[in-house]
């Protein structure tokens, strides 16, 4: 049966945040790993990150209003440099656990039992336990004044993947990877491909690739 | 075996999209749902959805550069309502052919063989094979400089779902809601609920929901 919601704004607040976090659909998971000036190492599951454009190869992602710390989020500002590191489902608890309030110098790292690993002698850590890894630059940011939540624009610099993910297009078959998705705020979903469609044209039928 | 990507820039144009596009991750796949004062129609795919904030309920999506006719985009600044569709997978066909490039007269609805539905005297269609189907206002827009897209943000409205999918805690079971996800341009994916896990927190360990 279909039913009409429209009195979600009467909900209390955590169930406002369960519903509206929710409506998006599905959404990127990725751990964001980065460091301080201090060499303290920060990790943080996130899931507003975005495409934004191929060429120049950016993404922008969404951080909550920097009311209070954020360290993910300071890092980046302060460093210019990220890694992206998409999550799959063998350390799915891991990266649920590193959205914990943790203080600045314990390591989610250490906290969660996953490992950095430095690569390529890139500034911020990767998660080795990670099949598909992003090396990123910070161009910009802003904070968005309807709600004051941070909008990061980032340029791709280099990826670490598994080589039998890379398909002759060069598209990736992220599923092959191991990267999971999530939706709301808790719920983890592994995924299988439906089909691949050719390029859609008018008058033409579709193909699958 | 894992490989380093760096040399993505030497892509040739389309291989570049096809892989920066899958860097991302999963994404949202949605149909907007718009029309013009004419009353003509329009439907388009969109993957650039993204969760803003719950009070507030806002959202962000990215549309590319307005420098050919972006109907959609068009529709939204002149009306300032439209709908968001969650795509299942017994319309993924009819979803990815209304990405093909029609004139503003010709309704994807028609072209795709999908239903434009108006319900709750809204002004944008829904589309009636959707399960999920979100009725939206138009808060505000800008041009990104950094390459030219177009970041909108909007308020959500209502919602239309199935009764079954909405948890006690009001959280959506979007699975259930048949809703699929999409990686790069032209790939999709059902999905297989792995695990919810309890709100994290320090020294405490993780309870399955």
């Amino acid at each position: 049966m279909e039913i009409l919601v429209d009195n979600f704004k009467d909900f209390e607040q955590r169930d406002r945040a369960n519903f509206v976090n929710c409506l998006s659909g599905f959404k990127s998971l990725c751990l964001v790993g980065t460091k301080d000036s201090h060499g303290n190492e920060n990790l943080a599951p996130i899931s507003s990150v975005f495409h934004l454009g191929a060429n120049p190869a950016l993404m922008g992602m969404i951080f909550r209003p920097h009311s209070t710390p954020r360290h993910s989020l300071e890092n980046i500002l302060e460093s210019k440099f990220f890694t992206l590191n998409h999550v799959n489902e063998s350390i799915v608890k891991n990266a649920h656990q590193c959205s914990a309030r943790y203080d600045k110098n314990e390591s989610e790292f250490d906290m969660s039992s996953l490992s950095a690993d430095y690569q390529n002698e890139f500034f911020a850590p990767f998660v080795k336990e990670s099949n598909l890894k992003i090396a990123l630059e910070y161009v910009e940011h802003q904070t968005l004044e309807v709600n004051n939540t941070v909008l990061v624009i980032a340029k791709v610099l280099f990826v670490y993947m598994p080589s039998e993910a890379l398909r002759e297009d060069k598209s990736v078959d992220i599923e092959k990877a191991g990267t999971i998705t999530v939706s709301g705020l808790d719920c983890y979903h592994s995924t299988q491909e439906i089909v691949r469609l050719s390029y859609a044209k008018k008058d033409k039928k579709l193909r699958e690739l």
